[in-house]
């Protein structure tokens, strides 16, 4: 056991690994989420929980924040005081996709107790969590950095330090989704084309994944796309939010983002049309509604 | 020397590297180019020159396509009587990228002189057509195809046989196309935001490139898309026109293409803006035009 105690809130599919892996790395742990399944798999491994984001911050070293989005890190840190029952040097790791402005505000108000903030969102979904193979695009001062860089590096690979900025790291995630959820749009689209056309889809996602037609996304997200009901590893919902974080980001550096206005909507079309908990691969139900498939 | 005549039109920046791998297998290969100095390449490598492509076509057993679009294949085959001029059961091999509607209607012609038809477009770029790694997407009935394989093998090393019948293969390019064009256009989209953003872009290349963000795009045209003036490798004007095409397949097939549609819209204003013969990379000046950069 090492005397670094952290405190993670969020267990969700993505922070459960990430939290399992530093409990391996003999990490003192204490977890906390609404899901008491969570919790219990947390203890079985080793790690601690504890009964509200408070008890979990009491103490603690690191306060890792694996929520969904920056209403829920604000409500923990400010709303339940989980910022105040941290050490007094203690640093916040912010890994959840929040937009950069909603980050710089948090920044501001942890630091202004003492403590420190790091704005470090990941990338590499939860296959890349539960292998430890996260990309993690950190903005923070260069000695907070370097204090949490273990911590880090038991969750991610490929650590990338981006700025000493809050907000930067946020930025550079933000434009990572843009890409991302454009790759996984423009996928539905190609495959609606090929359908539409008569082409073998099967056939169509071996030749594009083949040749300079290519992404990541593509291959890891087109095999789900010829499914029906595919297994959900991040859902719909997940893009509607990110992509939002991409508009506001564009409207706040006033900058035009076609390419990604156009995809944000079909993933809102998907979601309005009931389909936002499904896996996002099911952007091409809103392809297949919009073109009578 | 094998027995086999094949007469191969247009000697560009695809066609010269594909010709001349022919050469080396031996093929008795006859060019045919506006541009004197391709011709006297392909003579100095053992291959001959003719002075139209109806001479290059004369008793050739093949007559490989590798023109700009479907006008100019037209041109060859039926202005220029090349068609005229083949063995009678020789096989026309169009390699460029055409719509699917017009490759079915040159087929039809061919067909109809007793003649053979291979839909057989290609993917990969300059690098794959000098390696002889090219993607071919190729639609014939089999016995016509297995009877080219051997010509397709010495430029392609991904050969898929994608159907049976004549604008099935010019339909597989179409999706493949619109894919690149969105992953060019959208990865320029990517490096504004970051830019406007006040991140470094060069560093933000290192990061996407890494994560689920990446594309064969992006980790291709990303490094030149950052350069004042690349070399040209592919211009804006090829994606002017390829994504033309798959807006008129949408169109035919009734399909709504909005994320093609905007980066259509990106690679026009680039053209038109006097960049067209730039490489296509630069449809990022299109988006720092946009946004005041």
């Amino acid at each position: 056991m090492t005397d670094t105690r952290i405190g993670f809130i969020g267990l969700g599919a993505m922070g459960r690994p990430m939290a399992k892996r530093l409990v391996s790395q003999q990490y003192r742990v204490t977890g906390f989420d609404l899901n008491p399944q969570a919790l219990a798999e947390l203890e079985a491994l080793g790690g601690h929980s504890a009964a509200s984001s408070r008890e979990a911050a009491d103490k603690a070293d690191f306060l890792v924040l694996m929520v969904v989005n920056a209403e829920q890190a604000e409500a923990i840190l400010f709303g339940d005081d989980a910022l105040a029952a941290l050490k007094a040097d203690a640093s916040v790791i912010l890994m959840a996709t929040c937009a950069p402005s909603r980050v710089q505000a948090m920044a501001a108000r942890v630091v202004a107790t003492g403590r420190h903030f790091i704005d470090a969102p990941v990338s590499g979904g939860v296959v890349g969590a539960e292998a430890g193979t996260l990309t993690i695009m950190a903005a923070a001062a260069l000695p907070v950095y370097e204090r949490a860089r273990p911590i880090l590096a038991t969750m991610g690979s490929r650590l990338f330090h981006v700025g000493e900025e809050a907000g930067q790291g946020a930025t550079v995630k933000t434009v990572n989704q843009l890409l991302c959820g454009v790759h996984i749009a423009v996928a539905a689209e190609a495959f609606t084309l090929a359908e539409k056309a008569g082409v073998d889809t099967a056939l169509m996602l071996d030749i594009l994944t083949q040749s300079a037609a290519g992404s990541w996304m593509l291959s890891n997200r087109g095999p789900r796309m010829l499914e029906a009901e595919p297994d959900v590893t991040s859902a719909i919902d997940i893009f509607v939010k990110d992509l939002g974080i991409v508009a506001d980001a564009g409207r706040a550096a006033r900058t035009a983002l076609p390419i990604a206005a156009a995809a944000h909507q079909m993933f809102l079309a998907a979601s309005g049309a009931g389909h936002g908990k499904a896996d996002d691969s099911q952007v091409i139900r809103a392809y297949r509604a919009l073109n009578g498939i």
